[in-house]
């Protein structure tokens, strides 16, 4: 993929067993809206139907291309990654997330493959079989006194933030290639912690009553920072003055 | 505020010139499924009306405490922070945000006193009079070639988001009631990054033909990392021990 490309394409929505056609319109408008395009309906009660057409309101292409199916398989029969959302917390024990992690988890996994969002029947949600079906599932944190939204209200939210996950990823590419350093690696960031923990030995800084406790501040921050390889090269390069030493700028390999 | 309660009560919306009555029924359940209480109608051409409270399909009692009035000032006289929903990017240069920042500075707002969002015409939008009403204006980035979301998926998207924007405060709160060490001030970070550049000409480390350049490395990382206190003290008193001195765990003034 260009850098440049915001790109949904492979990002499908699947309706279940829709009884309102005139949500099935208001859907593909929240699709379009978002940049969506591939719409799956498994065995709506009513479509083609004026409703759905009129609820489109300028999305009618994608009625146009949507595929009837009859069971969710042969919706998902090619996608790599299946989320499906559901209000009603199950008590089957599937990992549930929130629409922005789900939507970065998507948006990742579709640069191997179709990736699908499947969103349950408009009063029962998904049966426990078809839960089965997901990866993640997808919970919008609504009001628990008022917690179940409209289908073309969800799929809204749940797309926005398929668009803005995938308005940061080009973002992220974006800057990473101008970055000019790579991240360092695990083994660079042990290399420096052992460093750290000489060097402030050396130089009598470290408290050797509790030694722990001030690597493990300075881990946290570190970590924290993200370092690139030559920020590990500059602190590193500091360890070593401070020690009286001299440190060579060069790749070395701790294991 | 209690630390463990969500809290948008002081966050109301406010429909302009609203010609489908249907459109204010399904604002209001979008509202209610995001925990929203306080809906203003300006003007509204059919109000109340049936299909108002059939949309509304359980939410009607944001419809029976609605206030409708006759202007927007009205509806914004006692508000503390106002921003304007907009699809239409218009040549007035007017600070345009995206809904997650929005809903960030609504919040914050919100402690002051009450906030509102103010969602246009079905067909047209907000004047620009009354764009400069607002504080902010918000966008939702959707496909440019198919922008015009629906008034109440509009809705919808805004106040999830600030639905997420006063969670993510509650989490904030959690975790600060937890933490050991308030931020570095930005005087701390000033005498941080002065105590790099002396030490590390002390123990010769600093390149004197380009002092600048990793100065601002070190800045870059350590700005990133967003020091506290306690961090600030550690790394000075490595620097310090580097020197061969003994730093005090004092805080200082450095003016």
């Amino acid at each position: 993929m260009m850098v440049s490309e915001l790109d949904l394409s492979r990002v499908r929505v699947v309706l279940m067993h829709t009884s309102h056609p005139g949500n099935i319109g208001a859907v593909a408008r929240a699709m379009k809206n978002m940049g969506l395009s591939q719409l799956y309906l498994v065995k709506p009660d009513l479509f083609p139907h004026s409703m759905a057409t009129s609820r489109a309101s300028g999305a009618d292409d994608l009625l146009a291309s949507a595929i009837v199916v009859e069971t969710l398989d042969e919706a998902l029969a090619d996608c790599c990654f299946v989320v499906g959302a559901s209000a009603r917390l199950r008590s089957i024990s599937w990992p549930v997330h929130n629409p922005h992690e789900c939507a970065e988890r998507m948006l990742e996994a579709s640069e191997d493959g179709d990736v699908a969002l499947v969103m349950g029947r408009e009063q029962s949600g998904l049966s426990n079989e078809e839960l089965e079906r997901c990866n993640y599932l997808v919970n919008i944190p609504a009001n628990p006194e008022y917690s179940s939204l409209n289908l073309a209200a969800a799929t809204q939210v749940l797309t926005y933030e398929l668009r803005m996950a995938a308005l940061a990823r080009l973002e992220i590419k974006k800057v990473a290639a101008k970055k000019d350093y790579r991240l360092a690696t695990m083994a660079e960031m042990d290399g420096l912690y052992e460093h750290f923990e000489v060097a402030l030995t050396d130089i009598r800084f470290l408290n050797p009553a509790s030694p722990r406790k001030l690597m493990r501040r300075l881990r946290r921050l570190f970590n924290r920072a993200q370092l690139d390889e030559m920020e590990v090269n500059i602190l590193r390069g500091i360890l070593s003055a401070a020690q009286g030493q001299k440190y060579h700028y060069e790749k070395e390999d701790k294991s």
